[in-house]
């Protein structure tokens, strides 16, 4: 099976969470956002109206947005899934948590909404960033901390035995804060976590596709921005 | 099959889109948040880590959270889904698009964050407010009004051809923005919508409930709120 992946080509955003899965897995897919014109291919996908934002994720019969929706839709197909139904809800609601921590990470440089720009709302995103580290970040954190911590099958990954969809997410919202708040995050206490990033790392595909330069960098458009004024002291 | 549900008593919040459901199918279930002491229960159940946040849904065999997941999960057994594996993926992916309209409904009253009060952000949720009622207010309603349209089984319905779990949720996403922001309400041209919310109202088992004292108002501690001086004039 053949993918087509629709996302903004300058950013990772919420695509990567795709692409890491595509990856891992060798999975056939065209980026079409980073083909030649392909931000206007995205945006007229955008303009029939049949999904609200992307990503979006095709095969031959079907068109699927909502990155916890997509992951869910591919996770057998790509063997990154737990087995059984009830681990495989966990995953997805593991996932759903994930995205709702993603979207008040956004929310941190955009608390006045994604329609107006961060020079224009700086001293209110420090005001949400406070609030943001103090309370938000470490209770999300320990939060999947535990799950891992908790997981029957052990305390390599967030549900069940093996890597899923789930775990490279999670890599990919602990890298992004790294680089967004690195002072406020050497705060926090996740050994769990680390490892769970450190054995995504060292998988195979993955592991080369991070070195790759298909692996887009984190910057100052996407979810995980890096604003020092915005973080804690060192 | 009985299920219990755990939410906060006082609200009708994110609990509300699972009661419309079990109400509409007339679905055996008991309310724990709202029995005696059930604050208490729900802040245990919490407590023990499973769940990052209620509302969560229990039968014998499973705990279920966050909102989607839950009416995923519970919308065939309560004939509640469309027919079809493509129209069950289209209706989850509508109902986590209506999830992110909700979390933005939410963060109107709410920019610097759910730990910050109301009165201590009252002019930073007016600039969020208005331009969130510039952009993103018809931008998401008319997306929905335009899945109405575009539904190929018919125009009655968000997908297929007969009420789901998505359509309830829908009509109280709307019932939220009338009491929250009604002059903003007023403004927007969504008939098929209208049409959607009230055949909603005339269903015969969620009709009874929505007489009954079950149905909790909206008031000043949920996702809708109505601060006059954040809606724009009549």
């Amino acid at each position: 099976m053949s993918y087509r992946l629709y996302y903004w080509p300058s950013i990772p955003g919420r695509g990567e969470f795709v692409r890491l899965a595509l990856e891992d897995a060798g999975a056939e897919y065209m980026d079409i956002g980073r083909l030649s014109g392909g931000s206007n291919t995205v945006a007229e996908m955008l303009n029939r109206g049949e999904h609200f934002a992307p990503p979006v994720l095709e095969d031959d019969y079907e068109s699927v947005s909502q990155v916890a929706q997509i992951l869910y839709w591919i996770a057998i197909p790509l063997q990154l899934a737990p087995d059984g139904k009830h681990e495989l809800r966990r995953m997805h609601q593991l996932q759903l948590t994930l995205a709702d921590f993603v979207n008040e990470i956004h929310d941190t440089h955009h608390p006045l909404g994604p329609s107006v720009y961060y020079e224009d709302q700086t001293e209110v995103a420090k005001q949400r960033t406070s609030a943001f580290i103090a309370k938000r970040l470490p209770k999300f954190l320990r939060y999947f901390e535990h799950s891992v911590e908790c997981n029957p099958a052990g305390d390599y990954w967030l549900v069940g035995e093996r890597c899923t969809t789930l775990d490279l997410s999670m890599f990919q919202v602990l890298s992004g804060l790294d680089y967004a708040l690195p002072n406020a995050m050497a705060r926090q206490t996740i050994p769990q976590l680390r490892d769970l990033a450190k054995r995504v790392t060292q998988r195979r595909r993955l592991g080369a596709y991070l070195a790759s330069d298909r692996r887009l960098a984190f910057n100052q458009n996407g979810i995980f921005r890096h604003y020092p004024e915005l973080d804690v002291e060192a």
